[in-house]
């Protein structure tokens, strides 16, 4: 939102000259560099509303090395680094507000190990999720991290994403079990073993996990696997109200039943998905399940589910157990953002991300719907219920002020309010630069804690410099 | 070991002097401070083997603002500060080994806040795990981790503790939400708020998990909770042989089958749980289990794993399925440490403490075994063996210089075997001043990164000095 103005106290003072192009050529060859205006246009904005701000130049790298050699030439001359994956952030986080070199990680796409009895795999920052579940295929296992777009892994592990599956598998940083990152001096370490637990000193691991590129360059990631459940089973049940649907959640989750997915979308979102998936379910407060275990253990977790949703008035429960019709199902939950877009053609969405305690979802949701009814804004409600994370798409006109103005004011009362309730201002996007104020708001003193790290690991401000935290 | 000799090479230079101690009696109260000889040898020290390193004075907090008070008034004067919760680490964490003021939390005692709907409680850092448990069973719900000693919550996050559980429920990593935590300079902060997910900044509760003190003072902790399960199951059952259990083991992990505890003794062990507490269980190497959840599932998980203990030719469980009958048996798993020390009274046990990848773990054990025999040692081997790690512990007579060599040349060559197999020199034991100098081995140039955060949150080093990390 325009509460966030691009800007970093201190920034970085070098700048891309014909010498620093010259040695980053000879490092990537020439093929891999590129200054073109469409390339770094292209590589200066994510999937959200925030405007493109180019690098100055952009390169390929294929290998850690070649990553370092780039950072160490970068370092030596105070020049910004923006690491970059598929550019599905939301928050800024790829625009290089400073200028400088862009390293697109997109071609390290090699799957390095996979290790099938120890359930867990090594990738390249590069490789895209869909892309690793169809190379394990075979091997039983599958890696759940689910965020909707077709990210890559590094990029995942960069924000510390998490998804509709997270309720049940965990978000990135209970699913990374040690990388190999670029320091902001071209250092290259490994942030712990193999082993599943240690006590070996301070988490690395997890300090890179959601650093944003702020404080080096992940470059390569050990992720754990898990097996791909004997059966698989969805649904989608329509409710009277959106008190009915969250409660529903809520008590699903306190009973501890297992599900792996479980997401609402509201009548707003309901009418979209319909109209941009040429489906026909029924425009009322829906909830989307997704069940994994045994036969016997997923028929128990089902009968469960289905007695409290009983209970909340609902029971026009719909299956789906071929995978073709599951895919189909959950297509339809992960175009729901492109389906809030396509209800206004020409206008942009907004995308917003709190996450409260569950006890206070229901609150948090229906005071929220109330201030967008009152607004008059086009704003569906889509969530990660299980984790007591939603999103508001704000489908608004970017030339109208008032609209953004009042899309502005909605979502800082959300998370303003999201904060008061004890969560957070991002449950899964991350900071960018679009959150950058809000986590004065969040976090307060412990932003200096934050601010130290930062400075500690990149003393030059040169790693993503205006994202996260202004130094 | 030896191998790893109390030092910092910047120590801290205050020291504590009258006026230091006059101002710390009006801050906590004096009958909350002690010079006595007593009571600073007894916080010097430790369960292990390390010797203790007293304090200069020990001071008793009841609050956090207490605690800042009193890291203030150290700060300004340069002096260490050590925090100690119920003494039960095992690496000469408490060790005052640059002397200074010692901060018991053990009076910090208080739970602060169930909220059973979020299944998650937040309790000042001296709180033990059993007294938790104990006012958490009218709730249905319980804290799972379990490192054996009846631990303060805050000590067992600072060490990242883990245990018997955390095949199923993870370790402290997994399972704090957020914590109070006092800085090197007395300011106050939370590291995070309640939300399940956050993805807002730096992952400060996790760079503190694990941290030893050397940060911060950890005085409040928000913690995940469970709900107790319908069923609860434990089985004991001998196997053939070492490689026969540890077979057991991998398969079953592998297997997705959701043990909660599957813990693997050797026939040394189990001869000292039934000379120390006066079982008659076979000698032979055998695996303890306990399974959670629904009637079903449980009986289902039961199933699975008789299968595959049969294919290693194991199949004389025998069961406990009363609260009373399960405590015994795992009272036993627990007493393994003490059990161990009495096999030769006089002697002191020296608890070591590797992590594999499961894959390796038959190798990493097997091999270690023939060392121990070679040894001449008396070395019973126990483990969390479900997350790929055990412990050896060396029962030794600390006066014969020619045992000591002898234990110390078994664990290094255990230690750098299990590093060559992408493992860890710590499962879970922490690192303290007894792992210092493995760390290198492990780490390599990660620990420049380490070193980096220790002199940005802890500029003057009297954060625990000399443990983890030297600066």
């Amino acid at each position: 939102m325009t509460t966030a103005q691009p800007m970093a106290s201190t920034p970085p003072s070098g700048s891309v000259d014909a010498a620093l192009l010259d040695l980053l050529a000879q490092i990537v060859g020439a093929d891999n560099l590129s200054t073109s205006a469409a390339v770094r246009e292209q590589h200066g904005r994510d999937e959200s509303y925030h405007p493109s701000s180019p690098p100055d130049a952009v390169v390929y790298c294929t290998e850690t090395e070649q990553v370092a050699d780039v950072v160490k030439a970068c370092a030596a001359r105070g020049v910004p680094i923006i690491p970059f994956g598929t550019g599905t952030s939301l928050e800024g986080h790829v625009a290089a507000l400073n200028g400088g070199v862009c390293i697109d990680l997109s071609r390290m796409d090699k799957i390095l190990a996979v290790n099938a009895e120890d359930m867990d795999v090594t990738v390249q920052a590069g490789v895209r999720r869909k892309a690793l579940n169809d190379y394990l295929r075979d091997t039983g296992l599958f890696f759940p991290i689910d965020p909707g777009a077709d990210a890559s892994l590094g990029g995942m592990t960069a924000t510390r994403a998490s998804g509709t599956n997270a309720v049940r598998y965990g978000t990135m940083r209970e699913n990374v079990l040690n990388l190999t990152v670029v320091m902001a001096d071209g250092r290259i370490i490994r942030t712990a073993r193999r082993a599943r637990k240690s006590s070996a000193g301070y988490d690395l691991t997890r300090l890179f996990v959601g650093s944003e590129g702020t404080l080096g360059v992940i470059t390569e990631v050990t992720l754990r696997l898990y097996g791909i459940p004997e059966a698989v089973l969805a649904a989608v049940c329509p409710f009277p109200d959106l008190e009915s649907a969250v409660n529903t959640v809520i008590l699903t989750i306190q009973s501890g039943i297992p599900v792996a997915r479980i997401e609402l979308l509201d009548e707003a979102q309901m009418d979209a998905v319909n109209k941009y998936s040429k489906l026909d379910y029924a425009v009322k407060p829906t909830l989307f399940f997704e069940f994994h275990g045994s036969d016997a253990g997923v028929r128990e977790q089902v009968e469960n589910v289905k007695a409290i949703a009983a209970d909340f008035g609902a029971d026009d429960f719909q299956w789906a157990t071929k995978p073709e019709d599951r895919n189909k199902l959950w297509q339809a939950r992960h175009d729901a953002y492109y389906a809030a877009i396509a209800l206004r053609p020409g206008c942009r969405g907004i995308a917003t991300d709190v996450c409260v305690p569950i006890s206070r979802l229901a609150e948090c949701i229906l005071e929220t719907r109330k201030d967008i009814d009152a607004s008059g804004l086009c704003a569906p409600i889509v969530g990660h219920v299980g984790d007591g994370n939603f999103h508001i798409v704000f489908v608004v006109d970017p030339d109208n002020a008032d609209e953004m103005k009042r899309a502005e004011d909605v979502n800082e009362h959300m998370v303003m309010r999201a904060i008061a309730l004890d969560g957070t201002c991002t449950g899964e996007h991350g900071v960018g630069y679009g959150k950058i104020d809000f986590l004065t708001a969040e976090h307060g003193e412990a932003l200096v804690a934050m601010r130290a790290v930062k400075q500690a690991l990149d003393p030059q401000n040169i790693m993503n410099p205006g994202k996260i935290i202004r130094v």
